[in-house]
């Protein structure tokens, strides 16, 4: 396998795991429901897709800095929605 | 900033972002619920994780393929015990 396949793997891969939070986004949103999700996951998950990006900013790489631009998008907004659905429901 | 402190930074952010899943895995346990975690975000997800996984043992990275060898593992637990715990409850 030549390093062009080897990127596609890496482009694909990052692929996945940024459009998969789409899927959880969408059924929070539509549940207004997200007492099984972790909030300790979320905000753990935040700040290191926030330094992610950072990293592609600082290292010049703009795959790593566009899909962590998107996942921190998706992500955050799970994030903001669990805490107010949260308060919602108390 | 000069380029290991860079890779600090993508270093810590790898950290977080692994890390980030032993809260939802230790609450899905605990609660033995899994109803508000989007089935497809973690399919999506985990086939991304083993591409990552792939990638980095194909592209030589030790510090690709280790942590998402963690992230596969935990976010893997994750979706095995929503398959599980959904099925009980129904």
């Amino acid at each position: 396998m030549n390093a062009a396949q080897i990127e596609v793997i890496g482009l694909i891969a990052g692929t996945l795991t940024t459009i998969s939070f789409v899927p959880q986004v969408w059924q929070v949103w539509k549940s207004r429901s997200a007492k099984d999700i972790s909030l300790g996951m979320y905000a753990i998950f935040v700040s290191g897709v926030a330094l992610w990006l950072g990293y592609g900013v600082l290292a010049g790489s703009a795959p790593v800095f566009l899909a962590n631009t998107v996942t921190l998008i998706l992500a955050g907004a799970v994030l903001v929605m669990k805490i107010i659905f949260d308060r919602r429901e108390k």
